[in-house]
């Protein structure tokens, strides 16, 4: 939790400096000072300016040291250079918050990012916490304080809501308030974090979360920055009942490469994101729109407790705009129950047993439209319900809006799409708290994300399995460690493995059974194969004997002066299919898991299932459903089926290699992992862990 | 080319009969007449109702009979089972045209459909075309003429445009119609087309491809019910120089499911429906605003030269909400060369050369936005220009909007975005005829579908290659071609197929080269493999001697009393890998080729490219470039790659099958065709045709 002085200092400070502030009001250095007037900012303000004695009538002062005590929060607007001198200042002066909007820093490359240290270093030294550089300020409608050069500050009159914003890009976090409002939404709190140099998005989302005024927290994102700092300030919001969506760009590889350059930061890939919010329990949207829309809906909202939509509409074609998007998304609608075809024909309204029900134009009318919305909202048949108004919604709202404004507040979540340009029903729905979506996209966007919500679950921590497998990474020297050592690593946090032995001489017996596959060990030798160091099915002791020999002659020719640690001898194992269990740190998120079948194709058709990890082996098997190819496994056309309770046991298992983290893991990998029919588990074959 | 008298009578009517029309204001059949008089129809009204001696103060009739001669277009509101009689009426009074509204025909099922034949039955034998049944009537600005029951007519005032509309949603139609509207965005003719029972939508677009009002046209599709009077009018437009812009539902499988209910008709698969717009050159997109944003974009298009679109903003988190959603549909973005650099350079304006030229908040001024924006315009190195506006657009348009405007017209497409709420930038970009787009979406939505138009191409028509093929199955008894004759059809059309020679008995000299395989050749016998008919890697005579042998017991055994057709053997082929073709016709746009990578894996993968049959080479190669799994055959990872030419020649030669028509083939497959390495060829080892 973020120190509340901190939080007072960034949201409602009773003093504001504005170094860097214009005696031109035409200039948009001066735009901070009018818009804090103008929108009615009651505390004190005070303009630095080296030149002009007094800005837009209020007294100038030509440096911080010069300027009164008691300032909680500067906005400095100076050019990059001058920004550490500032910072100084700020310290002498006991500021105890300064908002950076000058850029030049981290996002112009190395000597940036350096000029960008000696910021932080400063203010840490000092006791001060800083946001941006390159940000645009922060906007408090409730107090009210608009610190900021955005000029959508140039609007009337800021509306007060109960939506808390974090953005990294400024420009955005302007665009959001002047859509919001043009739709009635109101904010609470918005803050341009810039590139975030000392607090983060997650810190700032901390402070929502204990912020009063705020019920939903919405992220504008171009990377995470700090996901441990997010991670902990999405369990707490869940904890607080705020729902948290994010909008994040690098859903595309060019834009992805857009992040990495505008802000500098390292960009991980979109699907570690993605299990990022899931796991975190931040809903996820696609479209722009959805992110002022989606709020109102997820107020009162809880995660899902099914994902059955009943479809309610006046116009069939209408309604199939949405529902088109949502099956693309993986969302589908329920018929209506014999029961409530029956309790609506005793009213003398008929339905059909159909996807829609679609009351059509000639049918709809205010007693009819309420008494099936009614039996909707009272049925257990349907989770949520999706209402579609058409053509009267623009100019006869009395048919089909009001009812749903009069079924208000629902038993369950009611999301509206009006398919016409319907200015008034969409305010006399918002009104009513109703969530009214302008277009199918963002409608069915942001009902996707709200049925993909999940509740953060609680995960293992250490227990004896992982102490076994640290005591045997304790132990480990070098970069990596090798097929053997990693396995039994592996085996230590519970995954199978081959039953294997090593020996040194070709002579040497074993005891293990028959077939079996014989592996040069050498950290020298990388490519085991292309050196002639593997042989495959060798049926008994005698030929083994053989294989060991030829194993040991080609790789003492093909690799001289190799160092050789034995022959790994293993019992061959046949299975059903084989997948490949990964482990890595991503740049943007942290430890991951992911699971994927084995073999070119897959690796076409990027088929693979990407978790934070550790998982819980209910997770693993949402990632086994998740993996297309695996269909194999499931029985598809009548193949026999893979032993899949085995397979998740194993993938959590594995991911447990993220609760070791003191030993540095950058990497890890059991490729393959064989998976044998039902009730016959899995058992990895060969693997390896690399150190970071 | 339809009848100028029908389309006269269909959209431009002076004399209208409204039959079932109300004498009460307050019903919905009262509203086309009160529709007609508000929006300034100056044509005869006459009402045909069978008590009320006057409608809305005109006089009306008890039947059509009753009416005065000379009624062009009668909009009938009967509930269903009267409106044969009503069609009798019009047929007697010689009415050209009626627009039925009423429902209750196919869309409920056999009954209807049935009826609803009847009605055509008889407006055909009596020389009238019908549009609907339950469709919303038409809708002429510039006439006016708003002869239609959609409540969207309560607007003030219609305005007139040039985009034409063809909806199968009456509903969706007017939504439509409101939202463009509220954008400025005027129509010239929209016609709800309704169950088509007669004029379908291929006729309504060829009427609009002659009206001179028109220069865009717009359809909201259900289905495709005549895809042969559709190509056939997208090809006039093309030639007319008139853009056509698609939504289709159907993309997700639910919406096929809905379209089938709720409008009667087949429905075939997605991708079929997106080969025919992408063969006859129409633009599809996937948001409903794209419908009234991307007109103005196409009002001055041509189809594209390149895909090099740059990127200029004062935003870059706002630009890249755009860039991100591009770079998922496909479309990249080119930063500047370093000339267009050194030219602004030159005016003392310094720009980088990344992806977007980010001007920032800070560097945004009229004379440097307007600057770069003339350079990009000018530079070779891009197509198009996207150019992004953020929080000035709200406010101070002057910053970034207005150098827009005053850049028109421009000599490259240019789109804009803006970022806020920026109702009157929007206004000023639309009124200079510049391309405005609303939301992130929907912009990257109609850039994907202008970068992927295609010029219709005109095709192979019949050949001596087909001429041998149509005779060869001129000559065929059966439901379907065994594998032998199938093969010697494809070979006719250039298919290179495999040596072959059949047998009659084991001992039977061959003339081929070995290895060969032998196959039963037999119409009792579906799965060859299964009841032992196949024998593989045969590799001398003595071998196929035995081996055939081995056959002919095996297949006596499992199927006793099969009919034998003797064995084939067949010169055994391997290559650098296989794939499927197939040809079938698609219930919704005719004849299509389909290629796939053949295995389990690809069919789960769903890996296959479709595409209106016959195609040219060219674009067989671009069916190549689609499947991802022929990754491995054009080299991916460093592996050989396969004989891509003769495939995209093979691939062109079978889709000829479309041309023979006559023949009605249902469905054909080459399964699997083996590609050799480059300069090898490919040829066809099994294959199959069924007739319908």
């Amino acid at each position: 939790m973020t120190d509340s002085k901190f939080a007072r200092a960034l949201l409602a400070p009773q003093s504001v400096a504005l170094v860097g502030a214009s005696a031109d009001i035409k200039k948009n250095t001066a735009r901070p000072q009018r818009y804090l007037r103008e929108h009615g900012y009651t505390g004190a303000i005070v303009p630095i300016n080296n030149t002009a004695a007094e800005c837009l009538g209020e007294k100038a002062y030509p440096s911080l040291d010069d300027a009164p005590d008691g300032i909680e929060h500067a906005l400095i607007m100076v050019p990059g250079k001058y920004v550490l001198g500032v910072i100084e200042q700020c310290v002498r002066k006991k500021i105890p918050m300064a908002s950076i909007y000058s850029d030049g820093f981290a996002e112009t490359g190395d000597e940036g990012r350096k000029l960008q240290e000696q910021l932080v270093a400063v203010a840490r030294a000092g006791g001060m916490r800083l946001t941006g550089p390159n940000c645009m300020g922060v906007i408090n409608t409730h107090m009210p304080c608009a610190l900021s050069i955005n000029a959508v500050l140039d609007i009337d009159q800021l509306i007060k809501g109960r939506v808390g914003l974090v953005s990294q890009s400024g420009s955005v976090m302007g665009a959001l308030l002047s859509r919001g409002q043009a739709r009635g939404v109101g904010f609470s709190k918005l803050v341009s974090v810039g590139n975030e140099c000392d607090l983060s998005v997650g810190e700032i989302v901390d402070i929502l979360v204990d912020d009063a005024d705020t019920d939903v927290i919405l992220m504008f994102l171009e990377t995470i920055r700090k996901p441990e700092l997010l991670a902990q300030a999405a369990l707490r919001a869940h904890q607080a009942g705020k729902p948290i969506v994010v909008y994040k760009l690098g859903r595309s590889e060019v834009a992805r490469e857009l992040a990495a350059s505008h802000t500098g930061a390292m960009t991980g890939s979109d699907d570690s994101a993605n299990a990022f919010f899931r796991r975190y329990g931040i809903m996820r949207v696609d479209t722009l729109e959805a992110m002022i829309e989606a709020p109102q809906f997820l107020l009162r909202a809880k995660p899902p407790k099914g994902r059955r939509i009943a479809v309610l509409t006046t116009t069939g074609g209408g309604a199939a705009t949405v529902v088109d998007n949502m099956g693309r998304l993986g969302l589908d609608v329920v018929p209506p129950t014999d029961q409530v075809i029956e309790n609506l024909a005793a009213k003398n309204i008929h339905i059909h047993k159909a996807a829609l029900t679609d009351l059509t134009m000639a049918g709809t009318r205010k007693e009819i439209y309420s008494a099936v919305l009614d039996e909707l909202l009272r049925s257990d048949h349907c989770d949520a319900i999706l209402a579609v108004v058409g053509s009267s919604s623009q100019f006869h709202p009395q048919h089909a809006v009001e009812p749903i404004v009069e079924a208000m507040p629902t038993r369950k979540p009611l999301v509206t799409f009006l398919v016409p340009d319907a200015v008034r029903s969409l305010e006399l729905l918002h009104e009513a708290g109703v969530a009214a979506f302008r277009t199918p996209e963002s409608c069915a966007d942001a009902l996707a994300a709200y049925f993909n919500w999940q509740i953060p679950a609680a995960l293992p921590k250490s227990d004896e399995r992982t102490a076994a497998a640290s005591a045997l990474l304790g132990a480990a020297t070098g970069k990596q460690l090798n097929e053997h050592a990693a396995c039994n690593v592996f085996s230590a946090l519970g995954v199978p493995i081959a039953r294997t032995q090593i020996i040194s001489t070709a002579d040497e017996k074993i005891d293990l059974h028959f077939p079996v596959v014989a592996k040069i060990l050498s950290p020298d030798v990388l490519h085991k194969t292309e050196a002639g160091g593997v042989e495959l099915n060798i049926v008994d002791a005698a030929a083994l004997r053989t294989a060991a020999n030829r194993i040991l002659e080609r790789v003492a020719s093909a690799r001289p002066g190799a160092r050789i640690e034995g022959i790994l001898v293993q019992e061959m194992k046949r299975g059903r299919g084989e997948v490949i269990l990964g482990y890595k740190r991503d740049p943007q998120v942290g430890p991951v898991v992911v699971l994927g079948v084995g073999g070119t194709l897959a690796e076409i058709y990027r088929d693979f299932c990407v978790r934070i990890a550790p998982v819980s082996v209910e997770e693993a098997h949402a990632m086994i459903e998740q993996v297309k190819g695996l269909a194999l496994l499931r029985g598809y056309r009548g193949q026999p089926k893979g032993d899949l309770d085995a397979l998740a046991h194993t993938v959590a298992a594995f991911s447990n290699l993220a609760v070791l983290s003191e030993h540095d893991i950058a990497e890890a990998e059991i490729n393959p992992l064989i998976v044998a029919g039902v009730g016959e588990g899995v058992v990895a074959v060969d693997g390896l862990i690399v150190f970071s």
